[in-house]
């Protein structure tokens, strides 16, 4: 391979010829080879680029960068936004804690695409325009990196989580409400229980993902707060004036999101609780999500020796060994990403707890875990709403097989003869292996007309909206 | 021991003599036998209380219980809420999962000291008002349970945690102001870094708090919406028209608290999403709490070999064995209970993940976890406020000797003479053992009065509010 | 309340007159009030006790104790032991994390129980045996209260978890054993597939609870490794030779439990490793038992509309609400003690991660959690076992009855007819709501006899040991 | 792109012409587009083709698989574990928990390669191999993925966590012999405490690493147990008699690694409390390092205003804005690790912990945590080891610095004067900063001859091994 010399501040590295990086960025590589490579997530390097391209935008509005300079930065900015530059972000997550390689990781791409963009060679000639002092003005690692993480994780929860959810809470309410009339028999403790319509038990599921989605939502604004302004420590050394406040409004104009500039920025360097905040909300989804994905599989199961009360869509032969066999898969995908965000949760948690001073130093730990979850959540959802939600259908004959044979339905006599009339009506027809009504007539507790007449499934399930 | 026979609908079973409680509570009570007895949360009791007294109210108020039957039930309720009978509820967290028993249990004691007030002995006669069809009229476990646990958490929340978390918060704002003007080295790495005011880090932790009271207060809607009204499995079988809402004024009435009927009964009873949510703004706090803490020990370190920038009370000899030792206590329990709160969101997401179609049967486990957590927050944040933060003190010889030690000073002169010339002179001055100022000048950057003009501490703390 | 005064180096305190403890411990019980009183696990006071005898002995041994001192020191021990002074005890978890109070509330205890012992008056005289010069002798809270917390866990692992987990894999060996030829549907994912028998089923959990008890075993050689002798930071400052060594000789003389003394004292201040690695495999049971619990919930489901091919005893009305009701409320307390394990599990890991250069400081909170977990999961090992698994058995009829449906028998065809048919045979079948039999033969696919011959449940379940 | 018509037992697919897969990879790559394609781990395919191998062998010897069936599907084998197919596996974690359809792509891409290699074009004609009844013969996707689970783990564990562990170990260790008697402050709580020699300190983290390598080791017997021979549900169908015990000889054979067949299969299909236990050792061991990465940042910080006596390599420029600055950068990506397995650890026991009935289906995401935790801590130690822990040294002039000024010292006097003189010596010193020898000998309690004899830190640290 072909190499030529990059320097820092620590001197010469050789640099792959043909790469954009360089010195710091291939220390870190070299320094760091942990994992697979370039797992440093990209959504963090577009974050750089929108955050790079407003410090550029805002350095020359406040005289401090010459607008031939800006205009090249936002250029090259412009090309990583499109992929162009994609395999030019080779570091991991694990390396340094406050992400500085991977902010000069940016700065030097930048840095030297420009100057090839002035029509010179990488490596020839002092640069046109420096990783530093110029790419890098008005900041520092330390606000930049957690700037980048809340434009990549408040995009992905945006353009898929909260789509990804909705899909599905969609197709749920939509069921729910065909549905709204099929009484079935209820289950608490997974024993038989009085009867509810299919539509009240998805009703149940649509309600606690619109609660997951508040809780989501309740969490943006403080995601929203960005660092860029804070610089080293949080007081904005090196800024000009109305720095913070102005490229905030760049970035927010850029992305086309509600950024703005945290208002104490000393948290924001030292402590990334938006992050545990937000993905709080997606852990409290995810519990949702495996309680719902349960339910249907359960629900679902058979064909002839479970419960077999909703037919979902049969999409991969489910066996190598057993013919003819169709399992839940999405369920199994989907509660297999809960599972996922779960331990996520903890990671996030473990690296939100651990700051030190003036900065934490888990920002790519933090920022991985929660991008994943946000991706996973969004994409199995949709994954989940196409291949199963959309194509769920009651088993009607089963829903009234399992219906009619509910000693529970005895409920609807606790307020005609109490509670413990009817529950010796119950016991001994579990007992004897025959029908509520033919032991509540013979124990001359009711009527075959008052049981016909109290004890209607359709009844119990309250009014229906 | 002395025992009367009380009979529930699988028989009779021996209780007692002295005790209220009936023989569901005792069943319970012998078959659980899991960890210390009466584990189950009084404030959950409580929370029972209020509830069985608002049924009793709406019952009546909606024309099926008698008006004497809702006076007993209420003046009972008051009993329990003045702490009359806590001995009276024997049992664990590790029961079935829905509570039932301990709903029961509440009911069984309700019947029975009703009996009592109206000058009757327990156990003899018919029971003047029943547990199941008087006391637990219009409802299930399947609805108090939750009720029980909505109202003992929504309260704890309110008179212990957040009350306890604003004291500390109050008392860093204050110290914040005070010291606003103290500048001092900061550290990012664990490394030394450019300066901040004492002020300004205090005024991160602020910011964390405040952010992270607006998190748990945005969980508190979800944690108003209370089941009762959905029996058992969601659909209000057996209770008469009007009953959720009423009942749920007559609860927000009695506690004084802004408590609503859930929109949607099945979430309500078969998921704890609620619970998931407030714990998680808990576990923010936490992740919080414990950089708080954590950086205030360190900052405290020494008293001679290490960092030594605060001082912080002195409450107990610090060691069995080394005299004169004394040590950051209180930011340790703190950081415990912080430990603890991390755990307790596992167990809380563990339950809440494993709900079964109409019930989650992990209610009691979720609700003393959470209550735990509220708990420990609120109290460990006073006792951190009382014995630690409210006597930090600044060392003020300390503070200045590191300061102005520090190599990182330098970044002031990025603005004038670049990164790459800054870096040298650090670090020519790091290798040298020797100031900035003698190396800024004898590498010709910088002339001696342009130094001292240069590189203040106390200009590169940003504008201070 | 009568008070009289005590003193430590920090000056004068005023203990309530009535109890044994001294300043120290009257410090942190005003300084901690987080969460309920004396919440301090007694398990650990009585490790202490142990200890404290031992290391009595060995310096009375070694020349720096007198024997009327051993011997004093020794009395009270025991009777601490025997339960007496449960109530002198008064401190939290929540306090300083070495543990140091508790250390001193002991060593008090001790010192003030002795000087009644000898015929004087507490608070009068000057002390017969001194706190910290007699009773903590050769000793620092850093050694002692790590030493306290292996005997308090070692003890309750062998003495409640291993033989409470003992039993229930015994009874579940037992059942295998006696229903071994019982064959019925095999199910995963949820759904239908080939058969095995109630026997294979349960020899899974009792292979399950064997590897979890191995994999506890392991880790007791780490748990029985005591830190006593290392002192203040593990180098044994102001020990007499030979002491760590004859210590924990006593130790395990006291305790009749095979203690050793740590090889390396610095890890064993500094870190509790072995406390994660017990509550590791503590954690993995509760893995297995989750799973346990959750099967025996889903066979024992119904009774009328589940899945319903196991008996389990009903031991409690089921619900207030649904007369006749019962449900599988031991799997439920054991499915919510496995929730609190994976809870505390996080717990002693965050605590256990978090120690500085020579001391842990979460010792209380990671030896509380780890004290619970043991606790819990043995004692619901016995509940579950008593009022659940030694009652189980087969629905035979039901078993017979969904084996026969069961369209996954096709399986034993691929043999004979390979994969492809035997789909088809099985889709069709499906489709068409028929028999195996009946869409094999009418394929041509089979004879009748041949089916007959081929498709047996009962040859379908491998050699039975 | 052109595609290729392939058929299944559900019909026929279109895949891309140029791949080796077949119907039900793809049907399951368009059925579960969640995160990033091909994210299954490579090591599990590797797994499956070591068993795909020792299938075919055993099969062949029983007498079910004609030896040319066997030389081709081993010849593919042979080509997957050269890393020559490696993009012919594109599903992802999140499929069916089963892994059902990532069996069904190694059989099919055997199957279709197989016909390849005897000269055939993939589509024409009939398969030369079947996916299902030759390559998968003897075999179930739910005996076959846990069993290329096992192996997969169990190797990556071999090759790269125990080696990583193993050579940072090795490093500590021989930096704590040339460092045995360098004496410095110790510290507890934080604060300053008795001396002890860098040696020993270091000697600490080598005894956690040897306990965390033992507990590993320990759970290797459970990982060593495969599945195979198991098939659907345990029992073994459709196996020829022997094969079981066979196929692992085969796979021990192959892998070189002490693999053999499980003793109870209903287990090891049902639960994987294998990877519960293993991961858990895991899990310790990242508990180990936090504490070890901690503690070196810590003694390292500075340069100036930190504790500094430790120097650790400058590996690159540490901040893109203050110029000169050094991190710790290896502890950082060290401690970013331990964080991520905390929370796979709670993804494993999770996905562990909600098996039902006779098959765990969350294989995949347990695998995939597992395996990136054995990963990540073997990498993380080799690059700690190689940038950081070989460089470090002990900054002698800030050692004695700090040893010197210690109050703890004192702690020598205590069993010449006693605990409470020497407390007053060291407070008296600590109000008016002075010596402690100033103030021992103003306070009439020692002479200067005494001081100078008694105090001495170097015989403060216990016999040095």
């Amino acid at each position: 391979m072909e190499y030529r010399i990059e320097k820092d501040t620590m001197g010469e590295v050789k640099v792959p010829a043909d790469k954009l990086w360089g010195a710091q960025t291939e220390r870190s590589r070299n320094n760091f080879k942990i994992g697979a490579p370039s797992s440093m997530p990209l959504e963090i390097v577009y974050g750089f680029a929108y955050l790079k391209k407003a410090a550029a935008f805002t350095n020359c509005e406040l005289g401090v960068l010459p607008i031939e300079k800006r205009d090249l930065i936002a250029q090259v900015c412009d090309e990583i936004l499109e992929g162009k530059h994609d395999d030019q972000f080779p570091l991991v997550i694990w390396q340094t804690g406050s992400g500085t390689q991977s902010n000069m990781n940016v700065n030097e791409v930048i840095a030297n695409r420009a100057h090839q963009i002035t029509g010179k060679t990488i490596g020839e000639g002092e640069k046109t325009i420096q990783p530093n002092d110029d790419v890098n003005k008005s900041q520092s690692s330390n606000d930049t990196f957690p700037t980048g993480m809340h434009i990549a994780a408040y995009k992905k929860i945006l353009e898929v989580t909260i789509p990804g959810i909705t899909q599905l809470r969609d197709t749920l309410k939509k069921k729910s409400e065909i549905y709204k009339n099929v009484v079935k028999i209820g289950r608490t403790h997974f024993m038989d229980a009085t009867p509810l319509t299919i539509g009240q038990e998805l009703s149940g599921y649509v309600s606690q993902l619109d609660h997951g989605l508040k809780a989501l939502e309740n969490t943006l604004p403080h995601l929203a707060e960005i660092a860029l302004g804070g610089t080293a420590v949080g007081t904005g050394l090196n800024t000009p004036k109305g720095y913070a406040k102005r490229v905030s409004e760049f970035i927010a104009q850029f992305t086309g999101l509600p950024f703005i500039t945290a208002e104490n920025k000393f948290e924001a360097l030292a402590a990334h609780d938006a992050f545990v905040e937000t993905h709080g909300a997606l852990k409290q989804i995810a519990v949702s999500l495996n309680k719902i994905g349960n339910d249907i599989r359960m629900l679902a199961s058979g064909p002839r020796s479970g419960i077999g009360e909703l037919i979902i869509p049969a999409n991969e032969p489910g066996s190598s060994i057993m013919p003819g066999k169709v399992n839940p898969t999405q369920c199994e995908a989907l509660t297999m990403v809960c599972a996922q965000v779960m331990g996520n949760d903890v990671a996030i948690n473990v690296g939100g707890m651990q700051g030190h001073f003036e900065l934490n130093v888990f920002k790519p730990v933090m920022a991985a875990n929660l991008l994943q979850s946000a991706q996973l959540i969004g994409d199995s959802c949709v994954s989940f709403d196409v291949h199963c939600a959309q194509g769920i259908e009651p088993n009607q004959a089963r829903i009234t097989e399992l219906l009619n044979n509910s000693l529970m339905l005895v409920t609807a006599l606790n307020t005609k003869i109490g509670y413990y009339k009817a529950a010796e009506i119950a016991n001994t027809a579990h007992q004897n292996g025959t029908t509520l009504k033919q032991e509540a007539v013979a124990l001359g507790y009711v009527t075959e007309e008052e049981f016909d007449q109290w004890v209607k499934p359709e009844d119990m399930v309250g009014a229906l909206k």
